[in-house]
């Protein structure tokens, strides 16, 4: 009898699919996890992570044990990140990549997919142009994820950055659907 | 009966401590776990992180979780990690950082002391010249802490941050001593 290979397991979308952003910053770290059934997106929870002023150690383990905890308890299949911004000073892009490293070793502690977004591409995701200004973005996150209520901005952009990922995972999966 | 109040405990050096030193880079991240019991160092364990090739997220994974196991199996009771020499360009700071972010998040997970050194500082208290070389910190290190053979160049580093902090909270403890 012929072994017919089992066909490697793909989300299409009837099941719930849970998606973390994060906007990483060493003062405040933006959080926002949002779960996908079919084309229908939900938020679960959001916020900013702020750290203690003190010491670098410290502040790396609020950041990691933040995001450690969101993934403990939701369960994220699926992590999405902003691209770096690296045109920068140097004490900027250090301190920047330490809370990128924090958050991120936090986020792929359980094996996951995992993504990154330019900026750019989020706001075109979210708002449809490259361009559009902090404040367009909150304004859909609010409306797409039907959110009543002022947002902190970090926590609006990595809901926004979660959004992206969804959206783009939807167009990989019909490119996928017409081969 | 008049109470009197239990002084903070300090480690007179009778005890033996475990200093964990770490010398981030995200391509290779040098470890070095020394024992120190009264004025002797002992090495317990050390090598280099070399995380796969691929993705930043589990180059990151790899760096946290090889960090973490060591904290796990010896329980540092303080860590010690050179400054980051921020003069480079944004983009290598932003991968350093990152790198740095992933260990220093791991080693602090169990609350920790934690200390900084400037790569000359290192230097002085090593070979007793912060222009000293590479190579002769590298001899000094096999040399105080009886090492015989080659120690790849970041483990080496990393010892040797180990063994500045030893040294140094020697002198504090001296300092302390004659107040």
């Amino acid at each position: 009898m012929r072994q017919v290979p089992a066909l490697p397991r793909l989300n299409t979308g009837a099941e719930p699919l849970v998606i973390l952003g994060i906007d990483p910053g060493s003062n405040a770290t933006g959080y926002g996890l949002i779960e996908m059934q079919r084309q229908r997106l939900r938020a679960m929870e959001y916020g900013v992570i702020r750290p203690p002023r003190g010491k670098l150690g410290e502040r790396l383990r609020a950041i990691y044990t933040g995001i450690a905890d969101l993934v403990e308890k939701y369960r994220p299949a699926e992590v999405a990140i902003e691209r770096a911004f690296v045109h920068i000073n140097p004490a900027s892009a250090l301190a920047l990549g330490q809370a990128r490293g924090a958050a991120l070793a936090a986020a792929m502690v359980e094996p996951c997919e995992y993504a990154e977004y330019a900026p750019r591409a989020v706001k075109l995701a979210i708002v449809g142009s490259g361009k559009a200004d902090k404040s367009q973005v909150a304004h859909m996150v609010r409306h797409l994820l039907k959110l009543a209520g002022p947002i902190a901005e970090d926590a609006s952009d990595a809901l926004a950055i979660a959004v992206c990922h969804a959206h783009s995972r939807n167009m990989d999966s019909r490119l996928l659907g017409r081969k």
